[in-house]
């Protein structure tokens, strides 16, 4: 039979399995990190009525889509969590309960030019908390702590959670009359890391057509820097010029004020005038979040807090404020700099029972049923090979433990047992070895995720 | 602004938080069953090069898929888990070890005609053992427990497991010189349960042209029936007579032999002459599972034994066993007969944390903090409500505690908490009211996902 030849579409992650079991660990993570701030897990399609996908129209996003019909339908696939949740939440208004705290981790689809590291299919994972005509800043302050957890449980430290205050950089350029062009100036400003200020400085001259007055003003604005405290004093000396500025540092002081009581160490968080989040969409409080050994690869995790979540849908006011971690992207970095930690258990199973002749393997079944009642990942392994061949086998998967049944062990209901990393062979009663077995996988699934 | 009015599209589940809780807790069952039979975990894209999902071609598929161009690319959504599973080890062959036992929940897309009950969007939840060359009938053998093993964690008991194999029946035709006409009788045949034998008999004759003596040596097969050992027994009475029939009953009896090893009890097993999983990709032990008091559901969890899993990729005989469960489906119909456990905690947070007084929300953030770090899922209400709204919110999502901190709960470094369950209420230090709220949850979250 001709054959064909099989590939998987470039821009598509399919991972091996030893790498795919560390994605879902991290997964896990987030599930249960995000579960613990009282979000709770929804699912939508990953189809939708192309009309309801692109409500809001417009630009880079709707050439990057999946579009097609089926049959008279136009159809579209998610290009993020962000929409599907504002039809959801339009739906079902009704039935849920305000403020309602959702995670979704699912995948997202966008047909961008395939480079290195970009992915057309690619899992996002979202919090999102939306209020009904109104949200408390408490639910700004808690971000920072969920950002930091999450992080912290999957084993990173070297990172930092950069917060700014969008009605405090509007504020700010009202004050200078320059409201009209604050966008300009944004998008210069955010080269600040590239190129330094004093290009920043000519650029807002001859760019964005500044006075020299007014780029020294924002350049004195931007450079500064220090503690929450020293940033907060510093912002403090332009407050009674402008309300939304105003508001904007009591928010900003409402989110540092409660980091400790949220755990968050001031090591991992910095208030950073440069960071605005894109344009509109975002009202107030933004964040980012960066690697510290890694500041090319950008924010991890970003977001922000939002006035109306659903306008294309409903009349409802729905503020809300929200964060998404690009997780194929960030395990695709984290694969790349090797950061990804070699020592948690990445096999299919923690014990390959080998019976020694076909005579056992009814025993070997029994010992393998009651290491599942306890709770350890078991496979059986009765193909016809040598010896040799099948403690290879659970060595090349990394399995950590082999169980040897032979006619020995089975008149004497125990277990012969061999740690395929130490090379340490036993033989005990079943009971024994579980325990061992067990306190072993125990001590070698304590590790995170990420190892720096 | 005009709106749009949000619909998500007929043929696609999406659920409300409570009931989304509860298939997220059949996943996880899932998952932990599934590893605990040492299968490892697989993503494959959701999207597809058209012409490999096709290779196979064929019929009623091809009209339902999704298909579509992306720039010069023709593109297939998956339709099933089976054809990306052969994908993935034709490529990469070289790297994976055999047997490669692998499980994948994933959601899979058929553009079937629109009705209830039927889903265009779906989860799949499939299991295979994919050996190299060959396969030990201990593959097959282990099935039931993994199937027994999933549905009774899941909280089912009132379920049969289904067991056939292909080359008994194969082998039984061969001997009445009807290996042509196979493919026919078996779809006969399978009307059994729904027209009786009479009517199956006169089909027989008038429709597959077969004569009366034919027709009754086939209704004595399929009228076979009794225990593993009554059927075995009956059974062996057609040896010597075919090949393919001897080694398939020899197949059988590993497979009823090993039962009680595997921990499977003879009520949740049935050898089933009459069932016959399609008609050219099974060739050894098929299995079907129905729920004993809706046989009108059909297989909930079916599978079986073949010889070539990736044969339109590559020369490579990759013989496998594997089942899938149509998890969208059965969640569906347990929701529909109320067979969904509303014992088991359905909200987003375990407790609801409301300072009393603006002045006591960094203590209630602290005390949140620490909630969180004992594994309670804590959300914190600041929102301007009053009181009885915020009681009646943590009521309306069913969230089990409430946790009222005021001025002298400040002072004293306690809390007061309140079960929204039975109305009790008590103040205590907070490690005595933790590790109670903790306890308590243990034994809510004891349950099972599926009550019958």
């Amino acid at each position: 039979m001709a054959k064909l030849k099989p590939r998987t579409l470039s821009g598509f992650m399919e991972l091996l399995p030893a790498p795919q079991q560390q994605m879902e660990r991290m997964m896990e993570i987030l599930r249960r990190t995000y579960s613990l701030y009282g979000f709770t897990p929804l699912d939508t399609p990953a189809i939708e009525a192309a009309e309801v996908l692109l409500a809001k129209g417009g630009g880079e996003t709707e050439k990057q889509i999946y579009r097609f019909n089926k049959g008279d339908t136009d159809l579209a696939l998610r290009f993020d969590l962000t929409v599907p949740l504002a039809k959801y939440v339009a739906i079902n208004y009704g039935q849920l309960s305000f403020p309602f705290r959702r995670y979704q981790i699912g995948k997202v689809y966008r047909g961008e030019r395939a480079q290195r590291g970009r992915f057309r299919e690619f899992y996002q994972a979202d919090i999102d908390v939306i209020g009904d005509g109104q949200l408390d800043i408490i639910n700004e302050a808690e971000i920072p702590s969920i950002i930091y957890k999450t992080f912290t449980e999957l084993g990173l430290d070297r990172f930092q959670i950069r917060v700014n205050n969008r009605k405090i950089l509007n504020g700010f350029y009202a004050m200078l009359e320059l409201s009209q062009v604050a966008g300009d100036i944004m998008r210069t400003v955010d080269k600040l890391d590239k190129i330094g200020p004093d290009k920043v400085r000519t650029l807002l001259m001859e760019e964005n057509g500044l006075s020299e007055e007014k780029a020294d003003q924002i350049l004195a604005f931007i450079a500064i820097r220090g503690t929450n405290e020293e940033v907060i004093a510093a912002l403090e000396g332009y407050t009674g010029r402008n309300e939304l500025f105003d508001l904007g540092l009591s928010e900003l002081k409402s989110v540092t004020g409660y980091l400790a009581a949220f755990g968050v160490p001031q090591s991992h968080f910095a208030v950073d005038l440069t960071i605005a989040r894109g344009l509109d969409y975002y009202t107030g409080t933004v964040y980012e979040t960066t690697m510290l050994d890694h500041p090319e690869v950008g924010s991890i995790c970003s977001g922000g807090r939002y006035d109306n979540l659903a306008e294309y849908y409903t009349d409802k006011k729905l503020p809300g404020v929200g964060i998404s971690i690009g997780l194929t992207r960030l395990f695709y970095v984290l694969n790349e700099q090797k950061m990804l930690s070699d020592s948690l258990p990445t096999a299919p199973a923690d014990v390959l029972v080998i019976p020694m002749d076909e005579a056992q393997q009814g025993y070997a079944i029994s010992v393998a049923t009651q290491l599942r009642t306890q709770g350890v990942r078991t496979q059986i392994y009765c193909e016809r090979k040598k010896f040799k061949a099948k403690i290879s086998y659970a060595a090349k998967l990394g399995i950590p433990f082999a169980l040897f049944l032979g006619g020995d062990e089975e008149a004497a209901g125990s277990v012969t047992y061999k740690d395929l990393t130490s090379g340490q062979q036993k033989t005990a009663d079943f009971a024994a070895a579980a325990a061992d077995i067990l306190a072993e996988l125990e001590k070698r699934s304590a590790g995170k995720v990420i190892g720096e």
